[in-house]
């Protein structure tokens, strides 16, 4: 069976339009407008200034001029029609600068919940949302992941949606929620418990709603490594008897994790590519700072074990993008959920892998490396937080080891 | 030859002790004084305000009221008289917490600057600095790392000092001055650069100075994974045409690097051994947590790989912590200087094995692993700067493998 | 550009029909075939007996009947014309037996002679060896390696080959002469310094001879963790006087290493490949162990960190796969020169990583691993050998990172 | 609590004097020794020929004569009544040379048995084998593991002894039983299932019994990497109807794992303080290697990550011994089983790591290292061996984490 992983004709014009805006625009954008973050006159880190909001839609208006929108829509007539792995190298790309997936319109979690809608949605859901998201007019927050609750067995979430005349009535907390802290989050995709008597995979249902809903508290905004990542954040949350329409509801009731598994196939794939993208980055910084700096007369990358180093850099970033573009093949002929195992592979690999090159830059780089004159500290933090993100390190490796061994016996594993 | 790595009857009380005011008095203070940072009327947050300072004066007051003060002085009438090996199981527990330290004037830089006042210092460089340091009514400064020089290599340090009649004249730029930013540090150990035209380890001298010489400027703290660790800090300094008196050369010029020597062998235990003690705490954390979390219906510290993680963190701990013992006990007994292949080789393992043993702790914690709720991201991110501070990994182990070589051979290697 | 790593059409029946006849035939012929080791009339390990001979002609025989021989051929109108990255898929299923590349005349050292012969050889030793060669008449030894030299820095080799008249005499020692013991083996290619003066990588040339010259006397075979891998076998050798005609030089004096690099590129790819038919063999027995050993009352796949393992056993077998699909890949569109930096990683990666899968196979078969009653003892000593054969690892490391740091600089690395 | 893990004033001659009967005695005799190997009139590997009992009577002799014997009987006055860390000092010591355990009568696994005699044995079982063991004059096999059996749960031995009268008939295979093959093997103990419905760990029992009593059957050395190990050797046997007498039986019915344990603690100690003593020994292979071998016109030590890869071996080393001091340290001073945890941490530990260094060694070495002319490759396969003798890593692990979280629940873990 054939299996391209190479760069199409198709995609290679994107890949040069993409990298040539990030470069000569994006980049010296985001550098600004991180530094903005704060000056608004209420010194709130999650409020968008005037400079801010000038920053992001003067991009994302050029994006969408160039033609540069919505890359990762592969299935879908909206967008380009490109296959998971030619949207694989746009990601990787954009994983580069910190801004540059949501000026093209991709980033997370509006991708994933814009697959939601697109896929799962009514056409009151779409016209409500889905077409606002698609142009980039608002953003949007998934809201899954509960206190208290080990991540590896989301069977355990215990938020609450009550079905009450027409309407849900939603209460519990909800944290780690990703963007809900940005002023122009308008709608939550939010996983409640409808059923806690039901079958483990059955008593969980998905619902779509208006973020400005009364009942819903934003506590606190969720710090990693002591950064609050604002204005983006990660929010804890806590829901009050919110009300919402019967109609909020997606699919149907209990099948929220049907929901949960189609939603996190690709964007697995687009968090790995985005990492990958970073440990380029990361390698290039090392190999740059090791033909500048110096030390017993030598430039630094040619002492000690630093060659080593670099090389192996270099062949786990080569292996890790070939497993995602293998993954992202997989999808592309097989479907979301045959290619679960080899989702689950590079859910392990991609982080790991990049943390550890990012490591070694930093390592490179002394003291600098780690400081704020350098962004890999924060390349690291991020990436750190991705073998924790749609599940830890360790139920994946159950996922690819129960498939293995299914290839020889009949009982269950 | 005796090598006795246990707990003595000498120091088993003052463990016991120091234990029993950490986990009463200095652990819920401690919470108390990092929440307060910031809250002064400049919104400083290397600022003391008020709470901040009588807490801290609180807790040193009583430390030094039970006799629980200045125990790293192991060869002086001053202190203790502990040994190396004896003081190091006070470190690690001192480890534990990050106001420990400080409480009972154990901490870093001071540690290292007593001890090079002591040592090298003249009568009146004691009498000015050094008894208020032991008595803990000023901290101090070791200023030595700079911008654009390669850690690894410090014979390339180029901040000047210039004989100018009856002073020095210190002209450049140092980096990573931890507790520079604390209001109450009045003392500064400087390595300078006095005669760039002499050997590589003739080249620079050592200054003892008041920190309020005009001209020395604290332009920003620097960052550690995007936190400044307020109100201690690692400074970022600028040095212009700042005059200090000729007497305060310490030891001679050109014997820089021989006071740096002398001072960095037992700071690299202390450090080692407050690691160690951190790792400890982690894996306290970690097993808790695998105790009290439940997925699948099970305690997660019994699925997957989680009884080889918790076994490899307790064998690694205890293998760094009898090196680090063993380092001590060469350092007792041989000296720094033959000491130093040891030290070299714990100042590898310890930071190595210690930001291992929390990463592990952060992953079983899940998210909240990372988050403000725990202390974990915050133990790690202040280990993974011991990878870099008194010199990086790759530094070390080269030492390390050229003693090793050096048993089989009389060339240079 | 494409970059097809799929089973092409074309190769799909011959990756069927080789698997069919190593599953029914070689695989139950191998273990006869070893078993009759050393049982000939002189108890000779390394004379192959009637019975020896019997099994491997009949399978030859077979196999060539089949259509099944020779697709190693990749550039030729003799083979089938596959792309290298068409043959990789051959090799791997190759790698599951040992007996299997033979028979289908695809083994080292024998593809890489036929390879030189064929790109470099005259039509006399075209005519004289290869059409041999390549019907499985006869079979080949390739000679460089030598003791007392690095096998990290080839231009130290010494063995000497010095111009007589018309003939060249050939003196010295060469070790590790895999294939020099099978009596059937009639040709040899050898490296010899024809010029210690002239620059590093000039000083050697290649020639070819007859293995029955006077003067070459075979001193012992070389062990492999104990066993002397008869009748195969790494022969260790002594040339004193050896004559051969001026024609036997290859290619012409001074350009050995041309030729060897020629020879190494597809020759690392073979090896690779079956290397990871090997993992892929030892992860399905491990998997089969772990389902029907129990321990505790449990399956012992299920217990510990086995899923962990298994898991980590399936990624890295899938990413070592690829990026030796992509060495092979470039092999194919950019050729042996450009490919190298691909073909050095995939030279690290393979041996280590499928020395490691068998190394955790073993681990799960308790004592019976190691032991003759499970081959991962035998396939552990071969691939570890790797690690060691056409370049130590560090080696390829280095040119990794060379690789990657002359993108960032025009100076020399 | 004193914790002294040096070398004492009562040992430092006693490590003199071993170290210099090795040096000077066993090395060359060993060569000698295993270059005999299979040279008797029956050409079997397992018969010592007549040169080889000189040599081992000859160096037993004179061990004796010089006072260099039975060391390890640390509680007895048979002995010198050293501690188990200084007998682990001898052991480092012993573990240099393969012949020199039994030359000072400290071997595996006679020490063990000898134990059980000496601890748990009546008086004719000690009159019987235990005097003459201590002599020197009879060897011993423990005749434990079994095929079929997963290793890391021996309550599942099925090998069966059944009363029969005043005699226990003895029904069953046992495998890998070290010493078995020696002709000068003259007693067993066995363990054996007696009562396969009680409580796990109350089903077996332990036996003495003389080696030729008939129904014993040996049916083949097994391989270690294809290795026979001959003479000591691994062997496989079939018990068939074996009569043994009523007094065979050691402590009591049902008492085998309490027997077993008693046994194990200080064999694990020898066992690892021998594979120290071989980590020790292939480190200054690699360093002597490193320094006189070449290549880009630098000694390879200095090339690359060797500083990186020799420093990293030192450490590893140290920290492994220290730990296994350590364990030694607490069988001395709390008893076997309280000091059980640190016994498998160090029995996990010393393995590992001796198998890397050798392993770093051997590809310093080139494919010499792998090959008969250096001692690496047998160093490796037997330290291998050690990941499954008396449990594999994984058992072990799980006993460290198992005892580390009852220190923070009172549960059943």
């Amino acid at each position: 069976m054939s299996m391209d992983l190479g760069v199409t004709k198709k995609v290679q014009p994107l890949i040069d339009a993409v990298r040539k805006m990030i470069d000569e625009d994006i980049v010296p954008a985001n550098e600004e407008y991180h530094a903005e973050i704060g000056n608004n006159p209420e010194h709130d880190r999650f409020k968008l200034n005037d400079r801010q909001l000038e920053i992001l839609d003067g991009l994302k208006a050029e994006a969408k001029k160039r033609g540069l929108w919505n890359f990762w829509l592969t299935d879908s007539d909206r967008g380009y029609g490109l296959t998971t792995v030619e949207y694989a190298y746009l990601a990787e790309e954009m994983g580069k600068c910190p801004l540059a997936a949501e000026v093209f319109n991709c980033s997370a979690p509006d991708t994933g919940n814009m697959e939601v809608l697109e896929r799962y949605g009514t056409d009151e859901h779409k016209e409500k949302w889905l077409t606002r998201l698609l142009d980039g007019e608002i953003r949007s927050a998934y809201v899954m992941t509960e206190p208290n609750v080990s991540s590896s067995d989301p069977t355990q979430l215990s938020f609450e949606a009550k079905k009450d005349g027409d309407e849900w009535v939603l209460n519990g907390e909800k944290w780690w929620i990703s963007g809900a802290g940005d002023p122009r989050c308008a709608v939550y995709i939010v996983m409640a418990c409808t059923d806690p008597e039901a079958h483990r995979h059955s008593r969980h249902s998905m619902f779509v709603m208006d973020a400005d809903t009364p009942g819903v508290e934003i506590i606190r905004p969720m710090q990693v490594f002591g950064n609050d990542d604002a204005p983006h954040g990660h929010m804890h949350m806590r829901f009050k008897d919110v009300r919402i329409p019967a109609d909020a509801l997606i699919l149907g009731e209990g099948r929220g994790f049907e929901v949960a598994q189609g939603r996190l196939g690709p964007g697995r794939i687009h968090h790995c590519m985005r990492a990958i993208g970073q440990a380029e980055r990361a390698l290039e910084m090392m190999c740059k700072r090791g033909l500048t700096r110096e030390a017993f007369g030598k430039k630094i990358a040619t002492l000690g074990a630093n060659y080593d180093i670099i090389a192996n850099c270099r062949m786990e970033i080569e292996m890790a993008r070939l497993l995602c573009l293998k993954a992202a093949h997989m999808m592309d002929t097989v479907g979301v959920r045959e290619a679960q195992p080899w989702i689950s592979q590079i859910k392990v690999v991609a982080p790991l892998m990049s943390t550890k090159v990012v490591d070694e830059a930093m390592q490179m780089h002394g003291g600098e490396g780690i400081s704020q004159d350098q962004p890999l500290a924060g390349m690291y933090t991020s990436l750190r937080t991705l073998r924790f993100a749609d599940g830890p390190d360790a139920v994946h490796r159950r996922q690819v080891a129960r498939a293995e061994l299914r290839k020889y016996t009949n009982e269950k594993i």
